[in-house]
Formats: C-alpha cells, structure tokens, sequence
C-alpha cells in the first residue's frame, strides 16, 4: 500500500510564512514518514494513522498562532499522477484491508473549526454505495453538520473532524485499493457565523 | 449533467475578508450561475464552460489586489455528498459527451501562477487509462511543468493554467459521466523560488 497525503496551511495573516514554517518545521526530523515541500503543498507519505495525525497535529500548531487558518488536504492511496512510479499501481482491495491501521485517537485538541470533506473511491462501479455507506456513518458522529453540494460538512473539535475523515478513508478502503478524500478545515473565520 | 465547483480564496494577508468579498461579491449579479456562499467555499453551478471561466475570473480578481493568493477548487459533475438529489445520479457517458462544451479561450491574463492538479474519473475500471491519457495531454501544453505525487504541476499564465483545466475535465468527462477536478492555484508565494 502507498499512502500519502499533499496539504497546505494557509493562515489569512501577514505573518503567514512564519506560521507555515513554524508549524511544518518539525516535520523535518520525523524518520517514520517522508516529507517534501514546495511552494505549493507538503507531502507526507507513510502509514495511514501517521499521515493523518501527521497533518492533525501540524495544522493544530498551526491554529495555536491564532488567526484565521484554514487547511486543504488530499489524502490518497495510490498517486495517478506519476504514470511512470511502480508505487502508483493501485493495490487490489484485499491487500488494501489487511494493512487496515485504526486513527489514533486522541483528546480533545481545544480547536474548534468547521470542515468538509468529500470521499472519491475509484475504479468501481459501486463507489456512490460506498459513498452513500460512509454518508450515513458521519451522520452518528457528534461532529457532523449538513451535507452541502459535492462534500460533507462537520463541525467541532479538531479531534473529532480528524477521527471521521480517518475512519471514511480507512472504511473506503476496504472496496477499493484506491482510495482519495479531500479535505478543508478551516478555523477563525470571521463569517462563520453567517455561514450556513 | 449538473456540474459545478466549491472553491474559495485564500488571501495571506490581514486584509483578506476585503480580497474575498471583493472579488466574489459580483457573482451575486449573475443569473446565468448559482452560487451560494459560506465560511468554508462558494459553490457556483452552472456549464462547465461558465463554472470555469467564472473561478478563473474571481481568482484573478483576488490576485489583482496584490500579495499571496491561493486558489482551490473542486470541479465536479455529479454531487457524491447529497444522495438525496436527484440531480446527482451521474450520468450515461453519451450524455455528457454530447453536452459538451469548450471552455472559452481568453488573452493571457499577466498573472503568473503555480498550480496542481488531480483528475478523479469516477465508476470506472479503466479510469488510470483516462488519467495517463489526460496527463499526456497535458504535457503538451506550455503551462506543464511536472508530475508530483498525486498531482501533476503546472505554472505560467492563469488563462492557460485553466485552459488545461477545462480541457482536461472535458475530455474525461467522454468516459465517464462523474468526473471531479481538484486544483490549487497559488500567486506571489516567497517560496515559489525554492520550491522545486
């Protein structure tokens, strides 16, 4: 299995490189994934619980700044743009759900944000059941909030946000060995209470 | 076909709520799109011909009132969050070939951007074929610039970025009736001449 995820923090503030420095710095010292970055996204690639409190826990740094910070994240098993890499050859589904890892749970990180994922399982005709399957089971989690046109919505605890988009692409996973969701998470904003 | 995008804009700097209301307050004049804004992105729904030249002219808007300006987008056709529309039954791959449009080719714009790009043709086996197919495409193009894990880059100018984005959602959408388009477009990033 190749798991993976492209990300960026985008803090709405004129000190933003140094709220993305700070907050992806870190990562440089990290032997259990690997990391590149240019001036578009970073890259994490490594097991499916280190990817995502990888991005969990760098977007949190992030957010403790302050401000208005919002993150956009791709999370994918498989990478459809490089023809060329033997890595990018999609796994076949039974070998996709041995290697099943749970998200590590963990505390309530005091974030509050909003966020909408969408969840894209590929090369089968059955993907809206899978869709609809992962639809019902966020609409149990205490942090969902509505379904919007393409995505999903949550709200609440980063944690808690983190914790659904983990369990859909892991659950997803297990129909298909190419598996992507996509993801905004966005804290601070000053119109969210207008927004819907 | 119902196609549409959830983008927002993200202006790094203090002034940002003025950049994104600036630039996306005129779509609520426009009666040939529907748009429905809130915290996290804008949805407009229309032809693909209107939802990308309507993103690409916000965008630039943004990027005219100076300093570093992401864009990211979510094309679709099809609706995966909402199963209870009957709008988001994909369709039959005749249909969205023969509702086909071509997006409308404008002047450089003079606005230099990076961006990346995923192509997600969706319900079929044979879809790593029209991903390969559209990435050969796209390195015909001048704007191309090279293939990322899970993405392929481009950079030049913003009308030629989003030509090959329309191009490239139009030509999968021959195979398939559910096709998504994820991009980043990023504008005065001080680290666009480390980044590789």
């Amino acid at each position: 299995m190749f798991c993976g995820t492209q990300f960026s923090i985008y803090p709405m503030s004129d000190d933003f490189v140094d709220v993305i420095l700070g907050s992806i710095g870190p990562l440089q010292h990290r032997d259990d994934i690997r990391v590149e970055t240019d001036d578009l996204s970073t890259l994490v690639v490594g097991t499916p619980n280190a990817v995502f409190t990888t991005v969990r826990d760098v977007y949190a740094e992030a957010c403790r700044r302050g401000g208005h910070v919002v993150l956009s994240a791709t999370f994918s098993r498989g990478c459809p743009g490089e023809p060329d890499d033997p890595m990018c050859v999609p796994e076949k589904p039974a070998e996709a759900s041995a290697s099943k890892a749970q998200l590590e749970v963990v505390a309530p990180l005091a974030i509050d944000v909003a966020a909408q994922y969408s969840l894209y399982p590929l090369g089968i005709p059955s993907y809206m059941d899978v869709i609809y399957r992962e639809i019902a089971e966020a609409k149990k989690a205490a942090c969902y909030d509505r379904g919007k046109n393409f995505c999903t919505r949550l709200k609440g605890d980063l944690s808690d946000v983190f914790a659904v988009f983990g369990r859909t692409f892991e659950s997803a996973a297990r129909e298909t060995g190419h598996v992507v969701l996509t993801a905004t998470v966005s804290k601070g904003s000053p119109s969210q209470k207008q927004g819907g």
